[in-house]
């Protein structure tokens, strides 16, 4: 996994971060994602048929095909199943940066995450804008990355560039975890995933939607930590073309070039999402091949990654293959047993139907481990990635309201 | 929920149980269930495409029609996962019991539950079959329950009377989980959730399993410790007529009556099962009305309960609703959030698409919790049973093997 130590934005934007005491220890809790120039957006919900104000927001604002200038996101508070109220106060947020920053209210997307059920503090949202819009700088993506983490333990900040003829196109992403982390998410519809990723290409919004949906399903969408789908999972991309190179034409070479750039930034963010999943100690990579299809692959891999006792097996470096197996089984597809290979860490643990004897069981002692399934069916593959199930991830979430 | 402080059989059965040195821990690991009067039977078995070889050996018994005199039951080894030998090695134990009873090795069956992908003991098992035959009696339905106990802290025994005519018949029933419990029975397939009830009602094997059927789907098949569906589910049910009633006819008042008790027994035996499951500190009912039918109410049901954010909530005695709503949103099925009402002890947390303001929080402190949701779309209801997710859930399956 390649972590970028730079925080760069690209040409033209600009981010901060603060406390505005929605957090109850006084962290950071309110982020601003801002460009001058008006972009294209593109953007990926959840799933979740219960759909936080936020997400409603920014679905009606995507629909509207409507020029976006600024992200504001708040942690600490999910203002989801808060009704008519609250749903008005999305809308007062996205008022108050937009009165703030000299724009139309429905040039800024909102994003919330925290507890849900509670409504969202709009008067501190108010008192912490002045100083949030005033600390706006290309220097300060670290904050507002910092302001959007609930449970993580580190900001996650991708940057890569790509030339495209003479110019530099930048791509810097940010993106917060770490538990209610099953992303399940469609072109406009809702995350506790929540992603923000800006661009300086110049591209239409449609060829961007279009790159955004082909990243976001090897890297955000074949993640899980706890298997528990979020309401209010966002990834939203912006671009403001302020590279200054020409449109990235349909089915060019460069906007291939754009797309593949995108398609490592949100696998890296998703992977360090993994990484740092509430409470985890194992960063597991499950590799499903000889599937008869992608989507079959890649249900045999969650299954396995979602299932608890497979988890608490790999927070005990315990190489108890038997559970992998049951994961697989539990899957209503037919398996070929007989002909199925399952590897740990590169060691055969189940090879052609049979049980291999294990000499040693301390291989699985390190924090990256690689679980290798062969169905032996077809020629589709899948990567999926989780964490394991601790007594921390317990901790951590028997007590957070 | 009605545990029964007695422990007797059915007339003409016998059970004992007594330790092979399966376990490593010296505990009885070996049980013996036994009718000399020929018994028809029923069974269940998980849908997981996994078949453990005492599944397929009890599945081809079930086709055959013959009549059964006895299960043979080990804890300390699932035989699952073993190819070819696991077969053989599930047709010698059979074969071993029919010699000591002096039966057909087509009359008994075998059920394993413990680690997968080791092969079976049998020669422990045939060191042992000695004093497992010669401890069989009425009167030891108790060490044939905790033989096939893995984490299970006590021994789940169910026992009622009912009356036909002038006659007593009985039903016995034992149980164990107490881990990778979500078992999801079909008739003929096959848990490691292991039940086997024994009566002395005369009846037609086709009536039974029709009775067995519907007497698992609320109980066995509604429960879920942890959302992980075994390879080696099973419920077995023999009966040997011994009675002295008449047989129960199809469509009779007796029949019904019968029915009505088995599925009392069965749902004793399951509720047992999540009380006593692996870490749990919560019993946790919960009962889901207003759905479109029963299968979306239970799947809905299911949803909550499999929720890790849900359980870990509840372990910490956390009224956190959100996580319920979270868990219902994330299936495919449309909701009216508008409408819906959840409860938690009886207490509104949230009404018709409002939270409701929580005075106090500490009402879920006790053993017993209920989780009501009425989704106000139908008028199906349905009952579903777990357990929260504890320190202790993750330290007993982080170093099984």
């Amino acid at each position: 996994m390649s972590i970028s130590l730079r925080s760069a934005l690209p040409l033209g934007f600009k981010a901060f971060g603060v406390s505005a005491n929605i957090k109850k220890n006084g962290k950071k809790d309110l982020a601003l994602f801002y460009s001058e120039a008006p972009c294209v957006v593109a953007g990926m919900f959840t799933e979740n048929s219960v759909k936080a104000a936020p997400v409603l927001l920014c679905e009606k604002v995507l629909k509207s095909g409507s020029a976006v200038h600024a992200v504001i996101a708040n942690s600490g508070n999910a203002n989801c199943m808060t009704g008519l109220k609250g749903v008005k106060n999305a809308e007062k947020t996205a008022a108050l940066a937009a009165g703030y920053l000299g724009i139309d209210s429905k040039e800024v997307l909102v994003s919330s995450t925290g507890i849900i059920g509670k409504h969202l503090p709009v008067e501190k949202i108010e008192k912490a804008m002045s100083r949030l819009v005033s600390g706006l700088s290309k220097d300060s993506l670290k904050e507002a990355a910092e302001a959007i983490m609930t449970t993580d333990t580190f900001a996650k900040i991708v940057v890569k560039q790509l030339k495209i003829g003479s110019k530099v196109v930048m791509i810097s992403g940010v993106a917060k975890g770490a538990g209610m982390i099953a992303p399940k998410m469609q072109p406009a519809d809702h995350a506790t995933m929540l992603s923000y990723i800006m661009t300086d290409a110049c591209i239409l919004k449609k060829d961007l939607q279009l790159c955004l949906n082909e990243a976001v399903e090897p890297s955000f969408n074949s993640i899980t930590i706890d298997g528990c789908m979020s309401t209010n999972d966002t990834v939203i991309l912006m671009a403001n073309g302020e590279s200054g190179t020409k449109p990235l034409a349909k089915g060019s070479a460069d906007l291939k070039k754009f797309c593949a750039v995108l398609k490592e930034v949100c696998l890296d963010l998703a992977k360090m999402v993994v990484f740092d999943g509430e409470g985890a100690s194992k960063f597991i990579e499950i590799r499903v091949k000889g599937a008869s299809n992608r989507r079959e692959a890649k249900a045999f891999g969650m299954s396995i990654a979602n299932y608890n006792l497979f988890k608490c097996a790999m927070f005990g470096s315990d190489p108890n293959w038997g559970r992998i197996a049951a994961a697989l089984g539990s899957m209503p597809s037919k398996l070929k047993w007989e002909k199925i290979d399952i590897e740990l860490n590169g060691r055969p643990v189940f090879r052609k139907g049979k049980p291999v004897e294990l000499k040693e069981k301390d291989f699985l002692k390190e924090k990256n481990i690689t679980v290798s399934v062969d169905l032996k069916m077809g020629s589709a593959d899948a990567c999926v990635y989780t964490s394991d199930l601790s007594y921390e991830y317990v901790r951590i979430n028997a007590d957070y309201s």
